[in-house]
């Protein structure tokens, strides 16, 4: 059961503290720039795409993350408490995130 | 086809311009809140927690929009286009809140 | 603010009753080929893949369904109720939808 | 940035094979309850929901299977190919059911 399919594999989430800061700093323009437009009254369909702008990029750093938090605190066995602990709260976040709970 | 069931509605996602401007407001200090805490290096599990829950405002900013656009420019008549065109636009960006391209 | 921009325009969510039945029809196969995987002890990235397939399967008939109740009952005024409450049933559609109450 | 947040662990996604293929059985039943209701005509809402009460089923299994790759494959150290390649895969399955890719 633990073969492994390649073709499912892409590695496009890790990212170093510097490229998550600059991508939060992006998002925090990106909020501010709903803000304004609200402001301005413009038209909410371009609202609601700056909206999932601003979703997306966040969305982008919890992904980020959790890639840092499997590969050092839960595989990489620096994590706290008993493995079981380790692997409840791994998906307790995973369950967060895909907005389901268990 | 077209009766109700009055034990789904919820009607909370109407607000104001000065309600969506005060969320908004408060989104871009979470946002910032996530930018101090990596900077902080706090613990990965804590950092999704906060970006949870500014996703979360910024979701409700979109339904609070959309709330605007379906009264005003859908139903309200008020919206520019064929009333098919409308609609077909109001469906994409329902599709693209729930993550679902057509 | 009811302006439109036609390039966020998509048409592709309406669907006969016959595609529906079709639809539901293949996505209720894909929940069986899931437990016939899971049955199998395949692979666990494999059973995923299935269950996203189902999944979106799925989704694509709520939107379908979403299409027809804003053109029938909100926009076309057969909905039941006062504008207000179709407004409010319409937009707690949504927010389940998008994962998000209000 | 190992340590642990207790008051955010819940443990209640894992499940037995006979568990899953419960669960999958009910889901079935559900995607043919829908198929029932399109078929005569109810309430666009009531078929919303009754979509979303099997969506939600196929999540619960997704998470569930997830958890034991994660248990196994990833952590057990089970799994194909190198830590790398593993946590890659399942960042790519977390990504797939959150919605969002990389």
């Amino acid at each position: 059961m633990c073969n492994m399919n390649h073709d499912n594999v892409t590695n496009g989430y890790a990212a170093t503290k510097d490229e998550l800061l600059k991508r939060l700093s992006r998002a925090e323009g990106q909020v501010r720039g709903v803000a304004r437009m609200v402001e301005e009254d413009r038209y909410c369909m371009d609202v609601l795409t700056q909206i999932s702008a601003a979703r997306a990029a966040l969305d982008r750093v919890a992904l980020a993350v959790l890639d840092e938090h499997v590969r050092h605190c839960v595989v990489g066995g620096h994590g706290p408490g008993t493995e079981q602990e380790r692997i409840d709260e791994l998906m307790a976040a995973v369950g967060r995130l895909s907005g389901r709970r268990p």
